[in-house]
């Protein structure tokens, strides 16, 4: 008999059906490169962040004063203020401090918006992986990793931050009741002392590959840079 | 510039419509039971294999002469000859040489029929990996193996058998395109030197705990048991 809540792992939004997160907490994750945007973009001082399916939907709210940031299959779509790159945020010549963004990529909005059932939703990343795992055991629910993945397939980073996140929270949860989480958690142990090098390896990674997105890339590895937690709060993403 | 075939691994049906079969081979496994005790009947003489979804279809066969088995929810079902383990075809008692067989199981029929629009359709076990290894390099097609997984979920001996393949199919077939593969790649690398007791983390293998099962999960992990590789052609599982 175990009481304590368990931490499950959804590889794919395409298995979103097989999981109930009715009383959970989901756990969004698109590590190359939405929620490690995302995540950048609060800590910046963004004060809210809209997701939106179409990249029209999303070119509309310019004229409410935000950002727009729109990415189609890994480079930034035409028309719009910034792409999907974590660096955009971080621009001195372009403070973000004080603006809202409406922003759309193609994996990552959609995984939040398939969450929505859960008790909480909210955005995580290695950027903010020790928050997210403090928020979790605060909860005391039953938590769901929802890994964005690509185009509707498993890849290879979100599920290692799922896996990470399993590691910070075995103490205090059941990661043994899954074997996504599982997987996950060993593929972890292995990525773990190099996790750059690791990726490398990955299909998703290889796709990107440029000057520009292994700068990303390196950026989106690194561990507990941010220590906030985006959430969900009437279809905006707000610090916590 | 690779003109290497390509090995996919399509990690639960529910993901099959990510993939094109069609011109590829797919290879389906369902380790615990479904494909192991399909290898393990054809080696034991059986002379073909009918895979049925639904109970009540396959008990029909009885009429027929054909042996029956069904499993649900990893239980032999009742008013049918066998269950799901790979050793009803191995009870000296109950010789099942010449006999045709109807089967009926959870999630590995599933995957076999999901998977009908490939070239070629064959059946993966441990028991058999060589054979499939081999079967795959002569065909020359990029190969997608289809995990039967567990309910629609991910589960991790089908993954690992995937890893497997990957291992042997490493030098002629592309096995770094996908974020897939490359996991169950290195999940079996993990695996390799204890795979028994590697399973014994898994849910899956934890949920079917008993020591009939347990004799069964040892069976199922012996390598290289049988060389034969079951394939589809027109409606049965045949030796090819």
């Amino acid at each position: 008999m175990t009481t304590q809540p368990s931490l499950d792992v959804c590889l794919t939004p395409e298995l979103l059906s097989l999981f109930d997160l009715r009383g959970r907490v989901a756990v969004v994750v698109d590590i190359l490169r939405a929620t490690s945007s995302m995540v950048t973009a609060l800590a910046a001082g963004v004060t809210h962040i809209v997701p939106l399916s179409e990249l029209e939907e999303c070119r509309t709210y310019a004229a409410q004063g935000y950002l727009t940031a729109a990415e189609r299959d890994g480079r930034q779509a035409a028309g719009f203020d910034l792409g999907n790159s974590p660096f955009g945020y971080l621009d001195e010549a372009a403070p973000v401090r004080g603006r809202a963004v409406a922003i759309t990529t193609t994996n990552g909005t959609r995984a939040l918006q398939l969450s929505l059932s859960a008790d909480a939703v909210v955005v995580g990343a290695f950027l903010n992986l020790q928050a997210v795992a403090a928020f979790a055991r605060q909860q005391q629910k039953d938590v769901v990793v929802v890994c964005a993945g690509w185009k509707g397939n498993f890849n290879l980073e979100d599920t290692l931050f799922a896996g990470a996140l399993a590691e910070l929270l075995a103490p205090d949860f059941d990661i043994t009741s899954s074997d996504a989480t599982l997987a996950a958690y060993q593929l972890w142990l292995q990525a773990k002392p190099d996790l750059a090098t690791y990726l490398l390896q990955s299909a998703h990674v290889r796709r990107l590959n440029s000057l520009e997105a292994n700068k990303d890339m390196d950026f989106c590895v690194r561990l507990n840079e941010y220590d906030l937690v985006p959430i969900w709060r009437d279809g905006r993403i707000v610090v916590n």
